[in-house]
């Protein structure tokens, strides 16, 4: 299993972190725990990242620190929450060197601190296999959005194009929408959200089967493309990291009006409906039902 | 990376664990964060345990999923917290079966239900190497207690017996000491706590220099071993789990005198000096220094 060392690279990671974070009497990754000061009701969730699912081997350790910590931050965005608190779990395969693994501690704090959130606390573990690294976030939010309030007639409306996030370097540089989604979930009282990681086409599935076995359609010239995407891509593809949400019809005014949204966000993709299913209409043609394929984790 | 598939594993997967951890209105593993009801001051630790590392091919699930917990709550335990909160985050190699997933699910709640705690999210991935799985444990605590506050003179106590961990299974079975860490905090103001997961003198270095570098003499006849042991083993061997702690010797009497505590635990092995180092004290021989070797993680 661990071997002893005398030079201790582990030791002397958590010194450097500890230097990274401030000693500033929290419990970091120095203790335990991580000591956390937040009242009332907190939003928690944890994300990791893997080798060869998430990034592939070669990308650079400050890409593969905002990536793991952006994915948590946006899964809060989606339910109307603001970082406050990380937590992160290294599990380094072999062939992480010292330099390496700094340069991933330094981007992860950078991601933490771009949203005034505090990284405090973790741990160090070594894997045989590929590494893992493991995000866990905390936040709060004045109001609480879900994904499973859908109703009939709600319109659906997403953050920003997608598709071909992988090929883009979209998937490990996007920006998490934590202001959209705070100014979604209380200015716009949006009824339920989601961040599109797996594809437009499944997530929404999951989102119309939490409500209670809804169905949409979606306008295929309304959904937003990333340039030189297919349809197909967008709809699939995943790793998107863009948030979709509906609104009740009465708030459309209100939506398309607000100049802190960005206009693709105030354009409605679809609707929802009482049949069941996700379809696809185009002008003049026969809507089509979509299969909601996408990114699934290889399972047996 | 991922791969889209028609029986979707994943999703079922995350069907089974709503069933599991009930439908009860939280945000649980169904939505994109979960939801925490916790005031104040909040402990947190996250905590990996990794195939061929923490535990090896063809180790039961069920002892897999305690280990996760147990680890998790060990931590908050040695900070004097009560467990109240866990999420999970699962990256599986392959050759899990879908009937032996459930069980490391089924084991996980059951580990957190033993402290009447809630396992409230969390997510599913795959890796192509070695499985990976996360457990982030919030708790509470009245009384919070660091490893940073050793003073020369206080007395070295452990709840438990050392050693031999892996050989005895004790590494997979263990209780995680939360009762114990509670009573201490509180009812007996321990100065400073952690929990032996690396080894006596090597966790035990880690605390007087935390504390400004004191140092520590063990009396070697005192240092409990689990049966079969050497010395050397009960001082290195590490994934103990008890607890390991300083009081200032004005509190021994109390702590003596009570009966909640194993009586391991109530009898010193040693105390805090004033010279750096952890030093072996044996009846009529001249002291001697402890190289404090013990677990450290395969980092370059």
């Amino acid at each position: 299993m661990s071997r002893p060392q005398h030079r201790r690279p582990e030791d002397e990671d958590h010194a450097y972190l500890r230097d990274l974070l401030g000693g500033d009497g929290l419990r970091g990754p120095g203790d335990d725990a991580a000591l956390v000061e937040l009242g009332g009701r907190v939003l928690a969730t944890i994300d990791p990242v893997v080798e060869g699912q998430h990034f592939l081997a070669g990308t650079s350790p400050a890409r593969i620190g905002r990536k793991l910590v952006n994915r948590s931050f946006s899964d809060l965005a989606a339910m109307g929450a603001r970082p406050k608190t990380v937590l992160v779990s290294f599990c380094f395969g072999s062939g992480w060197l010292r330099r390496q693994r700094r340069a991933l501690y330094r981007a992860t704090l950078a991601a933490v601190e771009r949203f005034d959130a505090r990284w405090v606390g973790g741990d160090l573990a070594s894997t045989p296999g590929a590494s893992v690294f493991s995000c866990c976030a905390l936040g709060l939010a004045r109001r609480v959005v879900g994904r499973a309030a859908l109703r009939r007639g709600d319109l659906l409306c997403v953050t920003g194009p997608l598709g071909g996030s992988l090929r883009s370097g979209h998937h490990l540089d996007f920006v998490p929408r934590v202001a959209f989604g705070e100014r979604l979930a209380n200015a716009h009282r949006v009824r339920a959200m989601i961040d599109v990681s797996d594809g437009l086409a499944l997530d929404l599935a999951r989102m119309l089967t939490a409500s209670g076995g809804v169905g949409a359609e979606l306008d295929a010239d309304a959904v937003p493309r990333r340039r030189g995407v297919s349809l197909e891509a967008a709809l699939g593809d995943g790793e998107d990291y863009e948030l979709l949400f509906a609104v009740p019809p009465r708030r459309l005014t209100a939506l398309r009006a607000d100049r802190g949204l960005p206009a693709i966000a105030r354009r409605p993709i679809g609707r929802v409906t009482k049949e069941a299913g996700v379809w696809l209409c185009r002008p003049g043609a026969e809507r089509q039902r979509v299969e909601p394929a996408g990114w699934q984790h290889d399972l047996a």
